[in-house]
């Protein structure tokens, strides 16, 4: 076989062989194709497609391509999540240790931020000494003792993703369905799940910003992951406005920590990581259904067990778990600013792209790849979309190393923001559930 | 502009500025773009097209990413030949020395063979001593001496062009009209012609087997040439079998020797040499029309003012010029076999692939492209289709170094041929005139 040929045979628009997908994703993980030809490869699929039955073999052989995580039978069910990406979404950092509670073993395969979207790892390593990047020996004892691990991919797992990822990214090949949904299922896939939720969010600050096209994706994500005999699915949520009441690294640390501590001010939030993790239960078999699921992790958080696995798992990273009970301990950034309603009445915007756009600014993002972060920095939502406000009360406050940046911020944050006279409709953080 | 947006662009649909097609010839000449993403866009390009006036802006780009050739204000009308490539299509050796004989001023920028056409600095170089690879200060003395200059193409003269076809080949992107076109034509451009004529092959030997195809590919080279200024005229020209009677290297230059001293046999290669010279000649203004000017070619035939020019430009490029009186001197194959007809009739099929296969077998092609040539293996054509032959006269004589390769050519040879009980239609050569 012979990869100029395969090119070729998609350019033509002909569906590729579970063998020949095999010997591309073999190709991108060894290093024996030619990022050149890897690339052309990847835009023909962009322009021809795959059909569902190449979909599920590419991601078969993309997570064959390297280690499985091989922690054969155990006696807990396996459960991962998923989220396209949003602002203020650092439901992973309450889920996983909630879930893990509530009796599953969770390996949270997490990434970084880039632009207005943060990452699970970057928010993990606002924690003083929390180390993300672990071998696969690391994971697999730290998921037998502690049941959650969260970690960044690892060159064992899925290695084909890792390489046409970054070559997607390069070659403006990352928007056609069946690659996304190859390199998000490739990796889970690796990690031999039970059960598996995606969170596919919708509106400004999501991949896709309209309901049918995010439901696209998810009944493909869907759609193919059973067929591979992965039980799985989708939960479609808001992401018109950011999530919960903070937007940065380490304020979502204390976002989570607050949820698991029984603070329920971050309402959207808690729907969100009650839904997501409900079904992780029901689908894992733990639970009947998704709704005795969200009350079983309503009795982790009451009963503290939530947050000392998150202390626990905190430990076991090598991160100050510390910091769980004393979130002061957390980074925070020198200066902070509030900016202040110009006007009686309701919040009837909050642009999630928008507020993204100005934690970036603020420092707590990266506008392009090897940006440092500064882990204080970031927004706390003082009132959410929907909420009642008079003319100087605070709507926002801005947290940031310097003016400069707080200028930047405070000026996105107002184009992001809008006052209504009259109260907008308060839309539901959980829109639909495709299985 | 950054590449990237570029590619997406395309990926999109949409149309190139040409300053954005600047962008990318110069990137590809300079080196600047690295592979990956020049073969993505190749690949979009492909998928997606590119219009005519993006072809003739990414023509004229491609040309500008180097030098030209600079001749400046000639008194005599420069013009160039280019062929699509066909067996046994040495027609280029016979030409440039007869139109430069004639008052044409003759920069022959050639190609080397891959696969079952040969390439006519192949078959230059089957004359000892012979050079090819000229830098432009040799290549414009030359042109100014002898006014006949065979060369390949240098690094100077549109270098984005070398860079793209090495990646075409390797990525599967060859096939495209815009970028055939454009690949084609640069090079063309950037010698700044008077004149440019376009001998485009139909048949089972070109690249396409029917006429529609290359009637479209053909218009679409003329109209981007004369949108670019260059007059230009097309001739499709028949490829279903070999031209002349001999394919293979040092066999080809003799062909063209035997055709500049006067010997009509190869009826087929003189229609094609005349046709294509004597459009030169017209679009240049040297003769009235294309008749007139076949008619010239035929008096510096017969003058034997071609073989002259011939004689000049083999010691001007470092050759042995007494091979042009002593074709003898030529590289010749130690050993030689007779395929004989095996009944009577008429040579109804002789199928140019399958004959240009043959020749590589024999050692006078590449399969790939570091081969090494045998310069004296090939086949002397005895019969061509239409003619009578008897059981047991020779068709066609093999030359190779060695049994096996003779083995091995005969069983090919004898696959390409077909006799027939009636005589065929006899097809002409010159099929149509683009203008």
């Amino acid at each position: 076989m012979r990869l100029l040929d395969l090119i070729a045979k998609k350019r033509d628009g002909a569906r590729h062989s579970p063998e020949e997908l095999d010997f591309i994703a073999r190709a991108a993980a060894d290093g024996s194709a030619p990022d050149y030809q890897l690339s052309a490869w990847l835009m023909a699929v962009v322009c021809r497609g795959m059909s569902e039955p190449e979909t599920a073999a590419f991601t078969r052989a993309m997570a064959r391509s390297g280690k499985t995580l091989g922690l054969g039978k155990t006696a807990r069910p396996k459960a991962d999540k998923h989220s396209t990406g949003g602002v203020g979404d650092g439901v992973s950092l309450a889920l996983a240790p909630l879930a893990a509670a509530c009796g599953l073993t969770v390996p949270m395969m997490s990434g970084r931020g880039l632009g207005h979207t943060g990452g699970t790892l970057d928010k993990l390593e606002a924690i003083p000494g929390m180390k993300v990047r672990l071998g696969l020996g690391a994971i697999r004892a730290q998921l037998k003792s502690v049941h959650a691990c969260m970690f960044g991919q690892t060159e064992e797992l899925a290695p084909a993703d890792r390489t046409l990822y970054a070559l997607r990214d390069a070659t403006a090949t990352v928007p056609a369905q069946p690659l996304i949904v190859a390199s998000i299922l490739s990796k889970k896939f690796a990690e031999e799940l039970d059960a598996l939720v995606l969170d596919v969010k919708v509106g400004s600050g999501a991949i896709f910003e309209d309901a049918p096209s995010a439901r696209a994706l998810a009944r493909a994500l869907v759609k193919t992951s059973k067929s591979l005999g992965m039980p799985t699915v989708a939960v479609l949520t808001a992401m018109s406005q950011p999530l919960g009441r903070f937007v940065g690294n380490a304020l979502e640390v204390r976002q989570a920590l607050e949820i698991l501590s029984g603070d329920e001010r971050a309402a959207d939030y808690l729907e969100c990581l009650l839904a997501l993790g409900g079904w992780m239960l029901a689908l894992s078999g733990l639970t009947a259904d998704a709704e005795r699921g969200a009350e079983l992790m309503r009795a982790k958080i009451r009963d503290g067990s939530g947050l000392r696995v998150l202390r626990e798992l905190v430990a076991a990273q090598g991160g100050d778990a510390r910091v769980v009970d004393e979130p002061d301990r957390l980074p925070q950034a020198r200066l902070s600013r509030a900016v202040a309603a110009s006007r009686d009445g309701w919040l009837s915007r909050l642009d999630a792209r928008g507020v993204g756009r100005a934690a970036v600014l603020l420092g707590a993002g990266r506008a392009f790849k090897e940006q440092a972060l500064d882990y204080g920095a970031g927004i706390e939502l003082a009132r959410k979309v929907g909420d009642r406000v008079r003319r100087g009360e605070t709507i926002a406050l801005l947290r940031a190393a310097d003016r400069a940046r707080l200028d930047a911020g405070e000026a996105a944050v107002r184009r992001a923001a809008e006052i209504s006279a009259a109260p907008p409709r308060r839309g539901k953080t959980v829109l639909e559930i495709v299985r």
